[in-house]
């Protein structure tokens, strides 16, 4: 606390990250990161690109990356948006566009970034419980609203939306954007991406971070309406010209071009969590059915954050979310095989 | 313009950057790059860097560029904040720090992002005119204030102010926070990083997008008590836990190593610049004292504009600033020795 500060500064609860630890020989699943390694051919293009043009001021404007995601998706350039992380990403669509009278609305077990970036930008809202089975109910949100965001898969559930409901919550959401959040929608739900075509309430961000492995380069994507992104664009061009070096822009298009590694990665990811599901399921513990690279489960028996600390001890690193619905449960990130299997090892040692 | 922005979005104004050229073969001296290239080192260890940890999330905390920077200036780290370039420091310090009942103040010839990181905050402000020398009056700001900022040397007028008058400013003013854009200080101010040991409500921003010859790196640094880091670190983990990537985290602390580097190409970039003063007075150009990578002209008979414009049809490019005491002078960056001579050879066929 300090008389220098904004006031809003000492209200802000700050959102807290999984651990990075700097010690080695942990299993770390903890964070989502992907377990296979980013596309050779990316590695390739950012060497190449380690070289004098670094002193030179960036393209302020990540064309050669919008241009290499909004080809991916058959959208125009001017429909796809380029920040440093979806995490910037999303800062600046609660700023541009979440910002009114009514209040925001959000699940009340979602990615616990939201109502932070709410406090640092003063808007109100409102977080909707997801129902008994930890499943967004889309007729929940048909209120009147200053926005909606949900992730889909939903954080940390895992649980995916069908496009048939989005569309359903477009159909009666139309004076107020729609935020879509497809961090990890390549894991197993279906995009949205298409569906901004045809709806200008319509926001999709996505990342690098997941399903291209690139979390250590910090590329995050928005995707819909022209309207929309110029908002982004405006607010981003009062914020900082350029969020994106010269590496992020030219890694993160190579990232995109190269669609057999991601591809093939994805899928062993996807495997490798329906075998991590079962094993965990054969422990006699409760995993809701996910669309990610982790998954949410708890044991009947056991509270969530002595389950993790048990865990902690043997070496292997997961995500707890304290608060009366998340507590009992354990986000488990998708790791290597030999990862997973000493998952299961020290959980059966310990239940 | 559109229904869904929030409301500010509307009356934004967008900082402007100096333009990026695709096209090759123009002589750039717009965006006060650096014309010597990055350490050698950095960039080995770059590339050392381009391997399978980028699927790993970054250090939240940026620690080893945070303790490089902290041992280049015999700081504890604490008192170091790292963001994704100094434009993004910038825009979390006004959010941090300047948003209070009384008016921000600032030069009325500064760096012209400081009116629109008010927009974006919806800050008040006060734009103190320089003296007729285009210099900073010290005293002009002893006057009730949420805040004073400005660049030292100012852009892109490049005068510096010595330290005490830095002080003298500090003594006055305890109630707010000044901060002191060290963007251009290697290149001939003296730093005011060492007074933050003394002044709790100083805070020093510095990059490594000039004299560290990183612009398309983005990093920015900035020094103080660590009451005042602080707040931008509440501020940065509400927006974007990790603002730096594995690459800029470790190439950004290896540029605060490599002393040999970074000493002997600012010398040679300040050589360069008194050198090309002689050559626009010679031209009958009036040029303000430089203790930047730039300097600031202009021509007895030319306006301003239309220089900058004959000299983009010669293919070199040049910054100009509309605006009643900006719209007659040119900002020149520092180039190469050729670049400097094809600028002068430009002039002499224009003038």
């Amino acid at each position: 606390m300090s008389k220098y500060w904004s006031d809003f500064v000492h209200k802000l609860v700050p959102y807290v990250p999984g651990e990075q630890p700097k010690i080695t020989g942990l299993v770390k699943l903890n964070t989502n990161e992907n377990p296979y390694g980013p596309s050779p051919n990316v590695l390739q293009v950012l060497r190449d690109h380690v070289d004098d043009r670094l002193r030179r001021y960036p393209d302020p404007s990540s064309s050669e990356l919008r241009a290499a995601a909004a080809r991916y998706y058959g959208l125009p350039q001017d429909c796809v948006f380029a920040g440093n992380g979806s995490d910037e990403v999303l800062a600046h669509i609660f700023h541009a566009l979440f910002r009114h009278e009514k209040p925001l609305l959000f699940p009340d077990v979602t990615y616990s970034f939201y109502p932070v970036y709410c406090g640092l930008y003063e808007i109100d809202y409102q977080a909707l419980p997801l129902d008994e089975r930890f499943e967004i109910r889309v007729e929940d949100y048909f209120r009147d609203n200053g926005g909606v965001i949900f992730p889909n898969p939903n954080a940390p559930t895992g649980i995916a939306l069908p496009l048939a409901a989005i569309e359903q919550l477009l159909e009666h959401n139309r004076d107020s954007v729609l935020v879509i959040d497809e961090a990890y929608v390549d894991f197993g739900a279906d995009s949205a991406v298409q569906l901004t075509r045809r709806y200008p309430q319509l926001l999709v961000t996505q990342t690098l971070s997941k399903s291209r492995s690139l979390a250590g380069l910090r590329v995050g994507l928005a995707f819909g309406d022209p309207a929309l992104i110029e908002a982004l664009i405006r607010v981003k061009d009062s914020f900082n010209s350029y969020p994106l070096g010269g590496l992020a822009i030219a890694g993160g298009a190579a990232a995109f071009e190269d669609v057999e590694h991601f591809e093939h990665t994805r899928q062993l990811v996807m495997a490798e969590r329906e075998a991590l599901v079962r094993e965990l399921r054969a422990l006699g513990m409760l995993v809701l059915p996910s669309a990610a690279n982790f998954v949410f489960a708890r044991h009947p028996s056991w509270d969530g954050a002595k389950l993790a600390l048990a865990l902690r001890e043997r070496a292997v690193l997961v995500r707890h979310f304290r608060g009366p619905r998340t507590g009992p449960f354990l986000r488990i990130s998708v790791g290597l095989p030999e990862e997973n299997a000493a998952l299961i090892t020290a959980l059966r040692a310990i239940v």
